[in-house]
Formats: C-alpha cells, structure tokens, sequence
C-alpha cells in the first residue's frame, strides 16, 4: 500500500473523529460504526475506516502546487465525510448487508439511523471546510457542492440502470464518471483550490482525479464480479447477485448475440443462486465482458497518468500520484 | 392567510424551480413532484408546494432589520430547500403515505428516489447561499449548517422516542427545538445576516423563530391527532397510527396513572385499527394531553412574540412577523 494512503489515514482519521463529537450520540453511533472508530455499542476499535484514496487525493494535490499537505488538510476531512454519506446511503438503496468485512449501518441499525448519520455526514463536511472561511475554503465548498451533485446524478443513473435493458458501455462509463469520478476529481481539485495552486495545475489535477476515478470504478467493477470475498469485504459476485449493469455486464450485454440474450435473461429471471451467479460471471467472461473493463482500467490508467504533465508540479508529489495510481488499478490484475 | 406567505410563494417558488433545473433528470423530476412543480410524469404544475412559513420568516427578517426582502432570497431559497430535503426523508423513515394531499415521493417513485432527491436539495441549499458568495452569505450558509444539524439530531431523537416508554413533556419539548425550531431560528437568523443586521437583533429574530417553531410544532401534533384529514392534507390520528412519541401523547403518559397504564398499552399493543385509534386520541384528550399542548403553544406564542421587544425592529415587518405567529398557532383553535 502506497506511503500515502497511510500518512492520509493518520492525518485525516483523528480531524474526523473530532467532527464526529459533535453529533447527537445516536446519529454519532452510527457513523462513528460506519467509519470504523467503534463497535456497534460504541467501544472504540481501531478498524478498518476505507482506503483513504481521496484524501490522500487531497493532501498530494496540495503538495503537488508546492503547499503543505496540511493546508488541504480540511478538505481531505470534507471529500471522505462526502465519500462516507454516499457509502451510507448507497447501502441502504442497494440494500447491500455487509461492507469492509461488516455489517453495513442500515443492517445494523435500521434504515432511519443509516439514512440519518449519512444527511448528518454531508453537513458535517461543509462545516468542516467553512468553520474558518477564506475566499479559498468558499471555493473549495463550492468545488465540493458540484462534485457531490454529479455524485448524487450518478447514483441516480445508477440506480435506473438496474431495471433498464438498454444499458450500453458508453452510457455506463458516463454514469461512472458521475458517480465515482466525480468526487475524484474534486478531491484533487479541492486539494489544490485550498493550496492556492495555479488554474493550470488545478485542471490539471481535476482531470487526473476523473481518470483515476473512472481507472478505480472499473477496477470496482470487476472486484464486485470476479473480487475474492475475503479481500472485497463484500459478498462474492455481489454485482450480480444485484443485477448491476456494471461496465463489464454492459460490455457483456452490448455484444447483443446470442450469449448476450442468455445473459439478459438470467439476470431478468428469478433471483439467481450461486450456479446461476456463476454461470452468469463464465457468460461474461465468455462475452468479453472482463476483458473490456480491464482494458478500460488500464486507458484511464494512461490518461490519468498523462494529465500530470498538463502543468508543473512538484516531482516528489507527482511521483506519489502516479503511485496511487497504479496502486488503485493493480488492486485487481 | 398572512400576505407575507403569498409573497415568500412567489419570490421564492420561480428561485426553487431555476435551482431545481440544475439536478439530473431523475432526481429532478422527484423534487419538482415534492414540491408541487410537477405531477407524477413531469407535466408542470401549479399545486401545493407547502405554507412557505420559513421563506417567509427569512424575508420578514431581512426587512426587520431595514433591508429590502431581496436581500435574504437567497437564504428563503436555502432553508424551503433544507425543509424539503428534511420532509423527503421523514416520509422514508416514518413511512408516511401522504403529504399535503397526495402520494409521498418515496410511496410514488421507490425510496431509492426519495432519498436521493432529498440530498440533492440539501446539497442544492449550500450552492443556492454560496455561488455568489459573501461574508454575509458564508455566515448564513454556517447558520444553515448547524440549524440543520440540529434537525437531524432532533429527528433521530424522535424516531428513537418511539420505540422508549421513558418520553416526558420536558424530552418532548427538547426533541421540538430541535427538530423544529432550530430550522425555524436558523430561517430568521439567516434573513437577518444577509441584511447585515445588528448582532442584537439577530439573536432577538432567532429566538422568535425558536419560539415560533415550537409553537407551530405544537399545533402539529394537535392536528397529527385531531386533524381534519380534509385540512392538512394526512390521514386521520396519522401520529397515533404511528405511535409517535408526540406532545400531547407525552403529556397524557405523563401523567402515570391507570390512565397511561391503558393508554401505554393501546400504543405498544397490536396495530390499532379506527376504533382503537378514537380510543386512544379520547385517552389522551382526557388525561390532558390536548389541554397541555394547546397551553404550550399559546405559552411559545406569546415567548415569541415576547422576543420581538428585545431590539429596534422595523414596525410593518414587526407587525407581519405578528400576523405570521398569530397564524400559524391559529390553525387549530
């Protein structure tokens, strides 16, 4: 695991532990449980809070414009209270029962209590980043606001793609882009915003946060078919076994042949036990599915890796930009 | 009904419409039936979008304070926009089948609508204050914040007073601040920020929206149980029904006698059908629980108005704010 993702938990784990303080103790509870600060009586633990890709995002955009990590330091807080809103209230839609090798918040604690700590994560996140305003910090919560909009469309997007059948590769990349890229790109924007960097370097920076995230979505993608239960934290085949028009399922379907009818009508049909789940994932494969999402990860890879030389930026940091980036890609291959 | 609420209607109802065109299709077609913009398929509406009781207070607040009511539009739009967002997720977790006469959003689009819709106006409520920004509107979005933080807090309190048998009048009134009040004094403290008022007659308009929220919160739970379906739009005894932990409920178990013994019984039993429901509303009417709530009220109307003489208010927004707290107790007796 690149050095900065563990110098971003460290940095960033305690500012959001000292935000959550600040919430009523019931709605505190549970996004306290759902960041991995405590057990579902509210003893603490020292568990596993989430990789940290955006904030590390953050605080390396920062240093990337020649500022230190710790002026990004509120924004980093901001964009992973967003991310973890989202995961909050993403699990309840999806009804998903178990994320980083526990129980999602809703199967803990009921619907209300999920839906609530999340509302109260994403206000939290605009206080964090305006508690001490400055023409920058309104920047970076405007930043923010326009990013979590894309990501609320994406889930939306999402969401209808579930029960619609004419999902194509194009239509779900740019559902991807809403949904993961998004906050990405604003978490490197953010980053640099709050460190005053120059405009060429924030776009630059923006765009390299919208590949990586669309590079890490893929990468998602075929962990939620293909991923090892015991490394995702979540069930196996879980895309499936929830009808996701995932990138590779939409590659798949795109083919429109026979094989691709077959795939259409199993995940139409009744719900699917662990044959059908597996016999679905071999069609997929078959179908080239898997292949294509792996070749998406690898361009956005590329074209992340090219928008750092859209601007000057300082060599160490880049250097842990493009680390992060391999990093969040050979997660799976 | 006050002029001031046809006036807030429509200032603040063409902003809302111009904001809402902003979200992804799905999402907005959502907000725009929540709010009245739309029937079920799109088609424009010139319905019920709601009372328009907090735009109203911002706009009064703003001219209180002897600025023109433009000056706070921005704020009115921002806290209807946090009011809905609330509402939207209150009908999730209460499972609420009825507002203001029709379908609620989550029983006509799924819940998975609902609660992305409601985060979309939150998030859509920080860029309505801050994309032009000032630091009269960076101040008013921190006052937003933390109003909205409360209500969270106070919702989670309410939900969780279901389920306990320990509500007294006294946590039933703190769970009312927050819950309801503090949206309220946040929609006062924000007109008046925008309009640069006086530190003095900001805290006097906050706490007459403090007192007006638990005036009006009050009322609500005398129309939850004594309501005429025709008039507010919601089933008959629906907070019964419900077997929340209202102010008159919490007064009549209050009074811990057979009583509430009996009446304790009815709302932790089997599902009350009509019978048991006029039982139960007789129960709490005879234990005083109606009595208590409409002296509550009558007492936060005249703290409210009480609050309007701690600083030089300008006389015909002073006399309005009068009128507005007039009216919103006397929707019921």
């Amino acid at each position: 695991m690149p050095d900065v993702l563990r110098r971003a938990r460290s940095a960033v784990g305690p500012e959001i532990e000292r935000w959550l303080s600040r919430l009523a103790p019931p709605v505190r509870l549970v996004a306290e449980y759902h960041l991995g600060f405590a057990d579902p009586s509210g003893r603490p633990t020292s568990g596993n809070g989430g990789k940290a890709v955006r904030p590390a995002l953050a605080l390396l955009c920062a240093e990337a414009t020649g500022a230190d990590a710790a002026t990004a330091l509120p924004g980093a807080v901001a964009v992973e209270l967003v991310h973890n809103f989202s995961l909050l209230h993403d699990d309840v839609m999806d009804r998903d029962r178990e994320r980083r090798h526990r129980l999602t918040a809703w199967a803990l604690f009921g619907e209300s209590g999920a839906i609530l700590a999340g509302d109260a994560l994403l206000n939290l996140a605009h206080q964090a980043l305006l508690e001490v305003p400055s023409p920058a910090r309104v920047e970076a919560s405007l930043t923010l606001s326009d990013a979590t909009a894309r990501m609320i469309a994406g889930q939306a997007d999402d969401v209808s793609l579930e029960a619609d059948d004419a999902v194509t590769v194009e239509r779900c990349l740019r559902m991807m882009a809403d949904k993961t890229g998004a906050l990405l790109a604003g978490a490197a924007g953010i980053g640099a915003i709050l460190a005053e960097g120059p405009e060429r370097s924030i776009r630059s920076l923006e765009r390299f946060g919208m590949h990586l995230g669309l590079a890490f979505q893929a990468v998602d993608d075929l962990l939620g078919i293909w991923g090892d239960p015991a490394a995702t934290g979540k069930p196996a085949a879980g895309d499936l076994r929830e009808r996701k028009k995932s990138l590779p399922v939409a590659a798949a379907l795109e083919t429109a042949g026979p094989g691709a009818r077959k795939l259409r009508a199993l995940l139409t049909g009744p719900e699917l036990a662990d044959d059908g789940l597996a016999e679905a994932a071999r069609l997929v494969e078959h179908l080239g599915g898997r292949e294509r999402a792996r070749d998406v990860a690898q361009d956005e890879l590329g074209r992340c890796l090219s928008a750092l030389g859209g601007a000057p930026l300082a060599d160490a940091a880049r250097g842990e930009l493009e680390e992060l980036a391999q990093f969040v890609v050979e997660r799976e291959f």
